[in-house]
This record gives C-alpha cells, structure tokens and sequence, in this order.
C-alpha cells in the first residue's frame, strides 16, 4: 500500500535554504589570530550563490568534482554549500597527505575545479603534474601562488556575479561529496557521500542523543573541514542555526584558549591530541572554557585520564565519538545512560560509544557469524545504514563489505545498552581455531610480569589452528629470562586457550616511524627462521 | 554521479530495533489512576513480536489496515510498533467522533483487525454495522463487550506466541500508518503516513531545534496517540530512549497533576484547554511541575496569557507547536530565537511558530503568487516536506494542493527568522482585487466601537473586485448606530482598500453549535437579500 506522503528529495539545497530563510542573522566567524572575520548566514547565502554562478561559468556541470584544499573558513563554508546544491561534488583534499598520494586522490577523483588557499600553495604545488587534468585553481586569501602558473581568485571569481541562484533540482542518492581514506597501506579509498546520507547524518548530529546542534549553540569544529567533513558539523550548524567559530590553521593550545575565552563557543570538536595540548597549556596559563557544555573527541580512542582531566579541572564532558570516513562519520557516542552512577561516568565515557539512532552495528565472529551484543562476545565491528558506504568510488571492495554491512576492521564488544568497546584492529588479532585472539590483551598482560620490558605478539602459521600466537619478548638485563616462568604467569591472567606456545627473547622489538611495534618485520623475521623461537611445552 | 552510500530503508522496523537493542531498561508507563503499570522497553519489544505474530495468524498481510480504537497506554505503543514493523498499516481511530464519520472511516480505511479498549465498547457499538467488514476485533484490557458479538482478547491474542519475529524489509516508501482528518464539512479524509515520513519526522522531534527529546527524558504524551500519532512522541521517544508516561482517560487537572507528581516526566504535550485547565488547578492546589523542562502545546492557537501564566507560575516554557493530520504533524514551534531580548519571550512564544528543518513554508497570495517571507505579506500558508501529504487516500485532492505544495488554509504571515504568524482560515478571508481582507482583524477593529456588541464580517460578490467586505454588526440598544460613523472610525485603523462599503445591522450573529459566528447562515441571508444593507459611500 502506498503512502499519501509528499515525494520531496532530501538534499543539501533544502538544508542551504533552511539556514538562509530561518537563521539568516546567525553567524560564521573566521578566526585570522590578530582579528576575526564575521559574516551573518544571509551574508554568506549571497556568495555562496555567487560561488555557484562562477564555478558554473568556468564550466561545473552536475555531477562534476570540486576539490577544496582549505583550512576551515569561511569560504570552505561556501565550498561545502554551493557545490552540491549546484548539483556538483564537493571533493575534500587533505593538506596533510603525502604527496603521492595526493596526487593519486585529485586524478582518481577527476577534479575539474581546485579551490585552495593560496598560504597552502607550496603543499599543492608538490603535486603539480597532478594537476594538469584540473581545468582550473581558484586562490583562496592572499599569498604568492606563482608556483601554480595560472590560478584565479576566488573573491574575483564572485565578484559581480548576482547573489541568486536557479538550484537545480537533484536526486537524493545523487553524489554530493567525497573524501579518500588514507590507510596506510594501499591506495587511498573513495567515499562518496550523497544527498540523503548527507541530511541524514546532519540530522542525527542535532539529535539530543546526538551532538543536540541547535540554533543556541556556537559551535568550533577543531577538526579540519578536509577530514571526514569535520564531523558534519558544518551541515548540521548551518540547518539548525548554531554559529560556527573556524579555526583555520590556528590549532595550538594557545589561539585556541583565546577563541574559548573571545568567541565562546558551546561545543568543539576535535582530535584527543588537540584536547591533551588544550589541557596541558591549562597547567599554566589561563583558560576559560565555561562557554563549552561540552567538547567531542574522536578519530582515536580517547584516554580515560584526558576525560578524568577535562572534568576535574573544568568540568566539562568531553564525549568520545567514533566512526570513520566510510561512515559520515558518527556511529557511536560514549554518553553515559540514564540513571548510571555518579562514579561510572568515566567508565562510560571511556567506552568506544554507545550507537546512535540510524545506524546499526553487530559483532562478527572470525567464522562470519553475528555474536551475541552481550558485552563480552569479541568479534569484528560491522555496520549498516543509510549514511555508510557501500563501496569504494571506482575501486574493488577489498573484502570490506559483508552481506551488505561495511566490516570496520575493528574487533571488540558490543553490550546491551548499544555501547561499543573496540579492543583491536583486525589486523591485530590471531585467529585462531575459528576464534579470537587479542594480542593487545596478551601483550598487556605479558608486560605486566616484572621481568618484562617489552612485548609484541603476533600470530603464526598453524596447521591445526589456522593461527597461534607467538610472543616475542624484551626482559630486563639482569634477569634469568624463563618463558616458562612467563607462561606460568599467564595463566591466571588470560584463557588457557590463549597461552602462547611459542615465544622469542628478543634485543628489541622493532618499531614503525611513528613508534608502534613493528609487526610486519616480525612476521617477517619468523617467517625467514630469524627468530630464536622457545616452544613451552603445556603437557 | 552516483554515491557509494549504502542503500538501507528508512523504517519503522529500524526504530523499533534501535529502542530494543539501546534503550532496553527504558520504560513505558501507564498511569491507571490508583497504580501505574511499569514495563521497559524489553519487555515491551518482547510483546510487540508476539503480538506481529498474532496479528499474522489472525490474517494480516503487508498493507492490511489494523485500527486501533484506544486510549494512550502500553498496548497503544506495542501495536504502533508491531503493525507497520510487521507491513501492515496501523489506522488510529479517534474514538472522539460521530458515529457516522467514524462508520465513514472504519469503512474507508478498509480496516481488516480493529483493537480496541474494552472500556470503549459503548462508543465503538454504536458504529456496529461498520465493523462488519472487519474479520477481527480484540479487546484490550477488561470490562463487557457483549455489545460487539464475538471479541478477542488481546492478552489471549499474545499467550503462547514467541517473543521474536522475522520482521520483513519494507520500503520506506511504503504506507506505515494513517489517520482521518475530522473536518467540519464533508467526508473526513485520510492522510497516509509512510515509514520514510515517520522515521524522518521522528528524527526532527529528537532534534535540538525540535523537542530534543532523548534518553534523559520521560515524555508525557497527553495528546491522544488517535490524534496525529500524539505529534509524532511515541516513536520519537521509543527511537531516542525517553520513558514514556501514558495518562490513558484521565486528562483531568488533578490525575495530571498527580503524574507530574509521582513520575516527574520532563516534557508533555497536550492541547491548550488542558493546560488551562491544569494552570487554574494550580490556583487552589499544590502542583508541581519541577521535572519539566518544556510543555508543549498544539492542536489550537495558545493564548499569550496562558504561556504568561505557566512562566510567571511555574518558570516552566510553554512551547506553542503547528502543524495538521496532512503534516504528521510538526511544521513549527514557537521557540524565542537566539540573543532575543528576555521582554520578548512571551512574544515569539505567542506567534503559531518558527519552521523546522526539513519543512518548507510559503506564503501564497490569492493570485498564485509566492509573497515575500517579510512578517507583512498576507497570504495562504503552503507546505512542503518529505513528511507532508501530497494527496488524500482514495480521495480526490479536493483543491488543497498546488504545485506539489500542500495548502493549509491558514492565512498569515511569514517572516525573516522563519515565524508563522497565522490570522485567519482562507473560508473567512475576503479576496479583493487579488489581495486578501482579513475578517477577523475587521471584526476585531469593528468591536473596538463603544457601540457595537458584536460584529461578523463576510465577503459578498463584487462585479469588479470579486469579492467584497459585508459588516454585520450587533449595536448596543442605547445608540444611535450609523454606519456612516462605524465606517469613519475603521478608517484610522485598516488599510483604507479593506472598508466595507456595505454594512448590515442586526439583531444578533447567527451561531454554530460551539459558538462562533455562522457565516454559513450570513452568506445565504445576503444572497436571499434578507439582510438589510446600508451602503456608505466614501465619495
């Protein structure tokens, strides 16, 4: 049976023309350090019209890409609005990738527009040969951008250009923005966002059991607009009225204090580093973040004593959220529930996230089957709903997708209240007779004993098990280093079934660049016969 | 270009899995007057699954209408989750009407299973013909229904059915649920919810800008879930983890105050009488109203000094809502936008209220044309949104729709922020000359005269104007009434084109049966020239 319901397209023009008709007095602010730009949504609707007319008189046409290789402003602000509503796609390049892959991102999306800002020219001109299939570089700001050859300015690029626009109607499920992972191993991925996961997503963002944006708030999205379009929060300040505080590339704890105790934002997003330096910098200087009702963390697991800190010293929650590119992002918010004690707030809020409305998420065990959401059943995170990504733009899946549900690649619990805790990446774990093994689980356990300086597990070829775990060990100079003694240990610390039989005294273990142990080159080592491998023999 | 989003319905089902797999220790509450029967959110999942699969052995299949003739209360929720969950449609039955519009609409929905209260079997007998095309009729809860033959009993209907059921994927655009506007005049006409509407609007009701209902909340839906689905709250609080408290019958002042008392909800919904009602209680008994943070009020115009009263009271906001039955319904709440100066609260509370995103408002004139949003230009207001009806159920569209967009029949005003501000119904609007009077402000500057008792204006036809201003007015027994003086005083206080040129003095207004003035009966007295009519000429 049909219903009588209106067919209205959900698209990123209705939420333009929500925040232009209704918060037309709300207002971005560009923080610039010694000053700060501000434009009220009514300013900003007129050049984001205009922004339209000119990119559709250097030749966008629906469905073409625009990249943006911005800070956050607010001209990243009318990048984000004009390109899709015009019925293109707007293209967040990171300023922060290595240039190779940079340069594979701006030709596997095949922009026909670059937006830039012109202090990010010596970055984008690394990448210069990629950009000979861009028709064309619009300068964002002032700055030398001679090293790019012929490149247009974005404030003459609206100049005399009439603050309207005839936006086209658009399909809901039609692509409305992109952003490449940047895994590192592999091509960077494609994630294409459309319309309707878009306003979805930003409607979730406003939920109360959301980030509840709404037209009181200001909010300061720390997290660049290029990862992951900083959080949604664009999107969802803009439909629901809140103001938006950019930062551009005034991230340190230092401008950022200053914008708390100027701007007096109510909520800010950012990466847990952001919140440490934030924190550390309160030790001695002053800082007033009594504006904030809360902060949000996320893009790594957020350490339970950076939570403890914020409230201790300010009072103020810092709730950790988690998703990733290929989900919009937000899947989960670490909010305590109802009722819970005083005293268990930090617990939860040290928790991965407790899933929001839109989205499902379910635990798979290493035989592909969905585990019970009993807190305790380890398995990989699988998600599904309508603001996560299905596919890769142009790309094979990579094995990432299970009967319709994206597999994250992170394994651990889900409980009954919806709250997730992620204890590994798949890629850690050793799986071993059609079960889990954490080696994060192993190894912490394995430091615990007092003649250990360091250990890395990883798994190992096995003929009955699929995989076991091999631990690899670095023990103090003066001690007799017995891995019998280390098993022993172990076993009142984990399940029996996890014990080590195989474990290597190592000089050190080795270690990435940026100081994480180095698995592949153990794996390697092992696999080559170079490690010294004692075999504890159970009985 | 396509996105890589997955493609994953919006639906009920999904609600329903969310408050299930979330908010299991959330609860629903039915306050039965001397106890309150309390199950979570589990218990209740676990019912809504037996009861899908007794409705499905009674018979029902994807796209069978089930009615539900009740009063809010558990049994209320479970089958507004089961019905659509299962693909059925659940079709509330206000249990408010004439037997004969009723009979209309059991008819017309096609009702295959009605539920019913037991304790309304002398209301739903008296439509005991229309029921005979119905297969099944259960009763809930106790009391006699011998008056309707053969009856089910819903708790038998549940016994012996597992707690679980393999939901079916529907499409969002599916019908979900459905609900009978009771006009005045002519067949009640039924709007067709899908789940894509529901689930949509569900999300708007838990945003910040709306409701912002979330698991911290315990809602009070005293809006009868037979009405509009009690504004969209039970989905909204089983989709968001809020308690929910149902009053069943008693809507009264002191059992509503004794809820607040005991269960202490933080936000409630209900027409403005009930909130008068309860606000004069609280003249001569203790009312407690501290666990609220917002009352919520629609179904009728709020009087400004009813809001005045609950702030100066209780310093409880009193949020004024807008929509219709065609609307699911929420368009509008009257919320005081940001830096408003406090002296203007009462005032933005008092205007029909502030759009929400995802709806689109237009003021149309009586040409056709879009007037502009600047809080002057009056016109008929016009909807549109994925959660508004496009037409009626099996009905012909009876001129209420143009261009896509839904017409209300509401005359008013729209401004820069986004405020509706309503001031007449298009039947009591005079179109002249393309433009509209407003008989309600004539009327309202007519009886400003010391002399006139009552005024009642109507629009006869005019050759060259179409329509044209008739004053009838009532005049006190001690003056001498001349139009000619009536006139002159109006011309300080309306647009000099909107003055009647024809003014009829009469004993007394024809009235309907509640009271307000029966243009109806004016019109047909004018047409039969029973009416006797001054003309004023204004030279």
């Amino acid at each position: 049976m049909d219903s009588t319901m209106q067919d209205v397209p959900l698209t990123i023009g209705q939420i333009f023309r929500h925040g232009q008709s209704v918060f037309g007095s709300s207002e971005v602010l560009t923080y610039a350090g010694d000053h700060t730009r501000r434009a009220t949504f009514t300013e900003v609707a007129g050049r984001v019209a205009r922004l339209a007319r000119g990119l559709r008189r250097l030749g966008v046409r629906e469905g073409d890409r625009v990249g943006t290789f911005c800070w956050n402003h607010q001209e990243h602000l009318e990048a984000y609005l004009a390109i899709p509503s015009m019925g293109a796609v707007v293209h967040t390049l990171n300023i922060r990738l290595f240039p190779e892959q940079l340069a594979y991102i701006v030709r596997h999306g095949g922009d026909k527009v670059v937006l830039f800002d012109a202090s990010l020219t010596g970055l984008l001109a690394r990448v210069r040969e990629a950009l000979d299939g861009v028709d064309h570089l619009v300068a964002i700001g002032d700055g030398d951008t001679s090293a790019l050859g012929e490149v247009l300015a974005y404030e003459e690029l609206l100049a005399g250009e009439e603050p309207s626009y005839d936006w086209p109607l658009v399909d809901e499920r039609d692509a409305a923005a992109m952003c490449y992972t940047s895994g590192t191993t592999g091509d960077p991925k494609g994630v294409v966002y459309s319309h309707r996961s878009t306003v979805l997503h930003s409607m979730a963002v406003t939920s109360a059991n959301g980030l509840g944006l709404g037209q009181l708030d200001r909010v300061l999205p720390i997290v660049p607009m290029f990862h992951v379009n900083a959080w949604g929060v664009p999107y969802a300040a803009w439909m629901s009225g809140a103001d938006i505080l950019m930062p551009q590339r005034f991230l340190q704890a230092a401008p950022l204090a200053a914008m708390f105790a100027e701007h007096r934002p109510t909520l800010a997003a950012g990466v847990p580093t952001i919140w440490n330096d934030l924190l550390h910098f309160a030790e001695d200087n002053d800082v007033d973040l009594s504006s904030a009702r809360a902060l949000v963390a996320g893009g790594a697991a957020v350490p339970r004593a950076l939570i403890a800190g914020y409230k201790d010293r300010f009072g103020i929650p810092l709730t950790q959220g988690w998703g990733m590119t290929e989900t919009s992002p937000l899947c989960a918010l670490a909010i305590p529930p109802r009722n819970s004690a005083p005293d268990d707030e930090i617990d939860y809020r040290s928790r991965t996230g407790r899933v929001i409305a839109g989205v499902e998420v379910r635990v798979v065990g290493a035989d592909g089957n969905v585990l019970a959401n009993d807190g305790a059943s380890v398995g990989e995170f699988e998600v599904r709903g309508p603001w996560i990504t299905g596919s890769y733009f142009g790309q094979e899946d990579q094995g990432r997708f299970h009967d319709g549900w994206l597999r994250t690649g992170d394994v651990g619990t889900l409980d009954g209240l919806g709250f997730m805790q992620i204890t590994d990446r798949t890629k850690d774990v050793i799986k071993s007779g059609g079960e889990w093994i954490s080696s994060v689980e192993l190894e912490n356990a394995i430091v615990a004993h007092p003649s250990v300086l360091e250990a890395a597990v990883i798994g190992v070829p096995d003929p009955k098990w699929d995989e076991r775990p091999l631990a690899c060990v670095v023990v103090r100079d003066d001690t007799d280093a017995d891995v019998g003694a280390l098993s022993a240990f172990l076993e009142s610390k984990v399940a029996r079934w996890w014990l080590p039989e195989q474990w290597a005294v190592v000089k050190e273990i080795p270690k990435t660049s940026v100081g994480k142990a180095d698995k592949k080159v153990l794996r390697s080592l092992y696999a080559k016969g170079e490690l010294d491998v004692d075999v504890v023999d159970r009985g």
